[in-house]
């Protein structure tokens, strides 16, 4: 998860890196698959390293999905689907902070799921790690993240 | 689409094969998701035939998937997310008749979808057709609603 | 429930009708919430008999929303709206016939709601009493349905 | 908006005088809709002043309904309701902190709404003014929140 066109080239580069380490790992990216910031790059980086991607799209068409997505799901209610988002994954991974990607961690959350930070956003970390020590992760690298992912998908 | 419990043997029978077709025509199967029904019988057939399975889930967790859905999407919006399920499809085949059947119908209609039925339900067939004959087609079997199924995709 | 712009004057003039009795009953109007057909006459009906009218929106704005709805709630979810309406609702009177007004109607049947029918279209009597022949009631008039309706809520 | 089980005294005596003054400015209340936390304190508040209250229950019945919500809305969507709940608002007062609420502030900036944040939470006043300057406001009091209210939806 992270943000769209706010996205910065950190966290671009940041994204994509993650979903080439996630194919490589043998999962399944899921994004909010439009076609523009953290969601893309993922997704392409996904592809780049021949995973399989899933995209949960807000809109009621096709309209704007990721050209690297394979598995378009189109939910027609907007930001309401970042909650599918989140049920959906076996854990979160947010590349950058935005409003949508605020509530997607807090959407986590509060359905007991964990959730790794990686952005240079000092004060969502203290905020959202006071909010739920026991959820958060904190990462420095996209190689960081994957390792907390293993680390807590194989506890 | 079709009935979970409610479905009949031959409504079972029906689904696992067009579950078959798809995968062996290399689209991919998207059902309701959970583990009993059209839905489950369908992806048992698409797995049979090394297709890939979605299962738009309309709980908050991985309860009552079935075993044969690849990439279940957990909803947690009930009945609602039958309208991710026509949206997400490209055209429905409808096996088998019930109340969330005909949802999904008539959802896919207001949306302006293609619908393939297949029942034995000579009144949903009239009741139908008559709202909507130019979305609206009967199968004879699940070969034939296959076939109606390439045609219209190739148009 | 009913059609929007497919509504035809029979439709308009007895949810116009159902809207009064309702207010008239002393009971809530919920409808779909937007500025024509079934929903919008419901709402003037029902606000003429000073009563109070929900709209459930599918829009993620007030845009096309009735003049004659007091409270409007906005959903952003297009149709998946409907299992909204027909949740939120103690029981529905299906005013004429459409996709969007089949939707609610059986995913209220889903819902174990009772669901009175008014309309002139016999398939859809006989497709639907024979689907559910407990949950569904037939009414001649608007003052029909209304009887039925307090019949059934003083169960 | 606010938590529920885990608002503190505190924030419950201050939802609860919002809920006096949002009726007593002849403003319709709406809320989470559950029967405790400060979706309850604040609808208690408003009937105490005469007031109409709405809350958009995130279950499939109306189990677990505050007593002083006069228009229970149930969605049967979980927390996606969040989002149904701030784009049904005119603006939105978040009394107290918590992983619901943090989405719902979310979601409502992503939405353009404004937000008044009432809580001790230093850090989430960071946090969200740095996100949003233009659409967050700060208050020092439930009357202050209502002030504030009062200048921007007079704009």
């Amino acid at each position: 998860m992270g943000p769209g066109h706010q996205a910065d080239l950190e966290d671009l580069q940041n994204a994509y890196t993650i979903g080439q380490l996630i194919a490589e790992a043998g999962w399944i990216l899921l994004t909010g698959g439009r076609n523009e910031g953290v969601m893309d790059a993922a997704s392409k980086g996904a592809k780049q390293a021949n995973g399989i991607t899933v995209g949960i799209l807000p809109g009621d068409s096709l309209h704007a999905v990721s050209a690297a997505v394979d598995i378009p799901i189109i939910t027609g209610m907007g930001s309401a689907r970042n909650n599918i988002n989140v049920l959906s994954s076996d854990l979160i991974i947010a590349c950058g902070i935005g409003a949508g990607t605020i509530s997607e961690i807090a959407l986590a959350l509060k359905a007991n799921k964990k959730v790794i930070l990686l952005n240079k956003n000092k004060i969502s970390e203290s905020f959202f790690t006071a909010l739920s020590p026991q959820n958060i992760f904190i990462a420095k690298s996209p190689e960081d993240a994957i390792k907390v992912a293993k680390d807590l998908l194989l506890r």
